[in-house]
């Protein structure tokens, strides 16, 4: 009979079991472990089981609800040997980016709920603070966790509070110069923080670069796997493992390794002492390994190898399908792809083939994307052109400055980056390319809400971040008609610094092919006359206007639509035409309300001495907006259909509404 | 009797001259070059006597017209041996940080106006694409050096157009993760660049870090060296240093270098060819190697070692003080500082002394700065506390987040970077600190114009970009004392992130000492009534403003003067107070003017519903602006005390006027 038995012992929690062994997705163990404390007693075997428990509950939950499915399961070992090992959340683990740190949600209050993961009002994908205190720092963009942990290990060390510090960072991050900064300072003031390279040789899609090859090598030199293990077994042989011993095998492999093999170890030139690397997925060793090492001076690296998908045949055989693959059947493997049939086509897809488009006639164009050539379609060209697109690992702001490089020769670089993404680049915009009238197109994809990533994925500040630098042309399509044509005009009806912001998923058509051509720089349209308000719109929110305006036109109100496609220049025409014919004028952006398009709008009326025009702004409010799908979002601030009628009712009935969010 | 004589053929200019020897500030030969192709046919001996006069004539100049001096001497043979190789300006030659390049200014057409350097209407003190064919990319903020000069490698070797690519960057710049992400995507392309390492120990300040360590270790390696030089001398009799003996020679060295050392070497590391080190100031040796070395295929870096100041003994024997010294005596190396007494102090200075005074008083303030420390005075913190001062090197985006982990361990960090710097760590600001609401106090130095460094350098931007973040307050002080009541307020007023921007130079006041104390978050004061005209100023700006006023009281004008502090949260009832009075109103502002002051007052006005109110928004244009003197640019600007009258006036007069520039 099974029997799982729990009982507390000098304040601690003990476990007692008979089922070592996890059957027919049975994870009663795993539903034991509320917290990390609770898995403090258990024996290795148990917590081997709990590794497996762990896989089926992630198998389970993400086949239903969709999840960062790849990285999670390559971090079950690594993540209970952690909690295992380290008092947390005295002890501060920090992740580099959340993917990987689902075990550690379910590990620390939250398995219960782990089914809102990425839920409006549930669990978030990352690791959020404001969730639990045993996330210790924001982690949705990647490479920070080593000066954010740093920071924390040389806080602990100043204020003597003997606190553990680990960073857990993946080989992908680490292609992020912000985490180079912070191994460059990892060793400039006292401080003992552990990093944990999560070696997968993947970001999200392969990763790229030197560091790549460098990880690579230093694992496979044979000659040092060699002697190693001999070294270790005479070791063993002789007794000599005692814990003295195993810390001195450990340094020695260390020096070993670099004498056999010749291998040019980064962080030890850095002065941090490395570890590794060794199997990620062996918890016994992973254990032993973090408690040799842990109370070690100084800064120190542990180089783990995982497997991304991990524990899932058909997600470690094809990793980046698996890194986020929607729902699934988890017996057979096969992903449950629910597109009906004439759906419009991605903003994405569209970029993708219209930039291959256009690069068929033209050798000028190249393509850059820092780590996301799946996510951004980029991918289509690098498969037709593989010598012309450039995928330059996490690295926005080399892709931006790399971008102007390509220009400065007279190429047409196209650099593709997530608008939230932007903001680490955004000196390299300002200074190496805008400054120099360089003639790249910024392809800014996830653009406004983007959804289940939530409020460090939004794409919400771009129009005012970009707005203010000089010489750069803004622009948003209304569909995929007008994201083609303006491709075609930042190539051909321009030779300076042009961004392109447009959002994640659907379009708007159900057939986005179409002939381009060169728009008017700076020029707006008007889509529909009207009497009672006008609305001036940017980018494919202008759908939702259109939609919202056709509902009210039943109920009597006659609502003019501009669709301004340029925020910068802005249309002057346009707006004096406006202004001239209404004394209401609505904005409405897909993005933050303070300083886009809306106070543009503002500016040029007062700048113009329009006034007396009762101008209404409708945007993202000044905050940081949750996660959910995106419509739900788009309806928490008002930017659905529904919320765009309520604008339009309200500022006729001359009452101005504040976007009111919980 | 001394001749140079001057002659073509075979379209070459050749000169010969007896006069290898430079005396007496005698720079004939110097004088005789106009541009590079007029060194190709020097002899060595003649291109030594063009690095003695290069640094007789920077020398010279530099003692009358300030200017970025270690630097320059520092790079005079590496300049010459570039352009003696290389055929510039077909051959791109990339300078990371204009402070190196002043001699090749001097050999590419500049030389006779290079008393203009830094002048208003003169020479950029920073390679400036405008400027010349000859620069070839703006290099005003570190470390960008190596991406755009990747790129342009990369569409050489796509155009297959046989052009030779060198970045050109200093061991300071490295530290900059942009840098590192340039160098991890080196090897993923075709190209073949050549990085030349500009080794000094230094950036501005002492160079910090592991890398800076690992440096200097690979560098004074004994055994490597010995060993080296017994290789040489062998070959070297053995007569075999033919062309073919030279390169076994330098790869050979390499690969000993690696057996003999033990270092690990990084460039390597990410497929880099590594040579060196060597002798920067061995023009012939440099000649040499570059020589050796440029065709090679593949990316490839040459480690180099200089001397900051070389040439110069003052500025050998303290780098830091003669990295741009003011004007001095060349004879006896005294500078000469030209502050007359009961002057105010720079605000930097002020800054500096609260810090300390602060950090006195309260165990949990730590300062932390991106190698900027004597720049902005966090020097005085470092003499005082040096275990809880933080100069990371030059690594903004670390520096954020690395204070965002202090934080979230309850220190009170003062992070302080310069305000265009700061666009470098845009992303850290919103994702690492804004987003987690972390106690974090940005002191942004050097906002608004900075004078003669001109367009890379101006802190235009930060009103506009910051304000679009969430949980972001942000204030700036009318003058020293409300520096120091800010700094005071963000400390314990409030304990989310809060951004102090002030800018370089002078404050107002002769004794900027007071009691600090709390200011209400979000207040602002009036300063004067009147009854014309409304202005709101934020920063020291409005003592500007308060002069014009003054000014035009005594020609019967009558305006009300509010210093707002707050740019955000912005203080509703004073813009209530001003909208109930006034009908014209003014909003003056250190920033440019798309999305910062201006924009926030009319956001206000228009969400409440006043209208008919006539704002002139005065601020930077959206341009970027020249070098010149801070006076002369805000001449330029308008921001004046007579550009503000002129303002002032012309809203009166009901007439807009458009900030015209040249």
């Amino acid at each position: 009979m099974l029997f799982i038995f729990r009982f507390l012992r000098n304040d601690r929690l003990f476990i007692l079991t008979n089922m070592p062994e996890n059957q027919n997705n049975n994870i009663s163990l795993l539903q034991s472990i509320d917290y990390p404390k609770d898995l403090k007693s258990l024996s290795l075997a148990q917590l081997e089981t709990l590794c497996k428990d762990l896989r089926t509950f992630i198998i389970d939950q993400l086949s239903e609800n969709p999840g960062h499915f790849g990285s999670s399961l390559g971090t079950v070992e690594l993540t209970v040997a952690l909690h295992y090992v380290y008092n947390t959340p005295f002890d501060r683990i920090v992740w580099d980016v959340g993917h990987q740190a689902y075990s550690h949600k379910i590990l620390t209050g939250r398995r219960d709920k782990f089914h809102t993961n990425r839920k409006f009002g549930g669990l978030a994908g990352f690791p959020n603070p404001e969730e639990s205190e045993y996330d210790t720092f924001s982690a949705g963009h990647a490479s920070n966790s080593i000066s954010a942990a740093l920071g924390m290990a040389v806080a602990s060390s100043l204020k003597h509070e003997n606190k553990h510090v680990v960073a857990v960072i993946g080989d992908g991050s680490l292609t992020g110069g912000l985490a180079y900064e912070g191994l460059n300072n990892a060793s400039s003031q006292p401080n003992d923080l552990l990093i944990i390279l999560n070696d997968n040789d993947m970001a999200i899609d392969d990763n790229v670069g030197g560091l790549k090859d460098y990880l690579v090598k230093m694992t496979t030199s044979q000659a040092y796997n060699r002697v190693r293990n001999d070294v270790y077994q005479k070791f063993k042989k002789k007794n000599l493992i005692t814990e003295k011993g195993k810390n001195f095998i450990l340094r020695f492999n260390n020096s070993l390794k670099s004498l056999i093999t010749k291998q040019q170890n980064i962080f030890e030139g850095l002065n941090i002492r490395y570890f590794g690397p060794m199997d990620g997925h062996d918890l016994k060793g992973l254990i032993r390994t973090i408690q040799n090492i842990k109370d070690l001076k100084g800064p120190k690296l542990l180089h783990i190898h995982t497997i991304k998908g991990k524990g899932y045949k058909p997600a470690e055989e094809s990793a980046t399908e698996w890194h986020a693959p929607g729902k699934f059947n988890k017996d057979t493997g096969e992903r449950i792809i629910n597109q009906a049939k004439d759906q419009p086509q991605l903003y994405q897809n569209v970029f993708g083939h219209t930039l291959v488009e256009l690069a068929e006639k033209d050798k000028r164009i190249v393509g850059v994307t820092p780590a996301m050539p799946s996510g951004c379609s980029m991918s289509f060209m690098m498969k037709e052109f593989p010598e012309r697109s450039f995928d330059v690992g996490i690295a926005e702001a080399h892709a931006v400055t790399y971008a102007g490089g390509l220009a400065k020769e007279e190429l047409i670089p196209f650099c593709n980056i997530y608008s939230s993404f932007m903001q680490r680049a955004y000196d390299q915009v300002i200074h190496d390319v805008a400054l120099q009238k360089l003639h790249v197109i910024f392809c800014l994809d996830r653009a406004g809400l983007v959804g289940e990533d939530g409020p460090t994925h939004h794409g919400a500040f771009d129009l005012a971040y970009m707005r203010c630098v000089p010489n750069l042309i803004i622009a948003s399509p209304y569909n995929e008609h007008y994201l083609r044509h303006l491709m075609y005009t930042a190539t051909y009806g321009n030779d300076g610094p042009f961004v392109i912001r447009y959002p994640r998923g659907q379009g708007e058509l159900k057939d986005w092919e179409c002939e381009m051509k060169i728009l008017p720089i700076g020029k707006g349209r008007k889509l529909k006359d009207g009497s009672d308000l006008a609305i001036i719109s940017i980018g494919p929110i202008g759908n939702t206007v259109t939609k919202a305006i056709r509902d009210l036109e039943t109920k009597g109100y006659s609502v003019a639509h501009y669709d301004i496609i340029f925020l910068k220049p802005i249309d002057k025409d346009l707006l004096n035409e406006v202004a001239a014919k209404f004394t209401k004028v609505m904005t409405v952006e897909n993005g933050v309300i303070n300083g886009g398009l809306g106070s543009a709008v503002l500016e040029h009326f007062s700048d113009n001495d329009f006034r007396n025009i009762d101008v209404t702004r409708v945007g993202l409010p000044d905050k940081f907006i949750t996660h959910g799908s995106i419509a739900e979002l788009n309806k928490l601030c008002e930017l659905d259909v529904d919320g765009i009628k309520k604008h339009i009712v309200n500022a006729l009935k001359n009452e101005k509404i504040e976007t009111s969010m919980t």
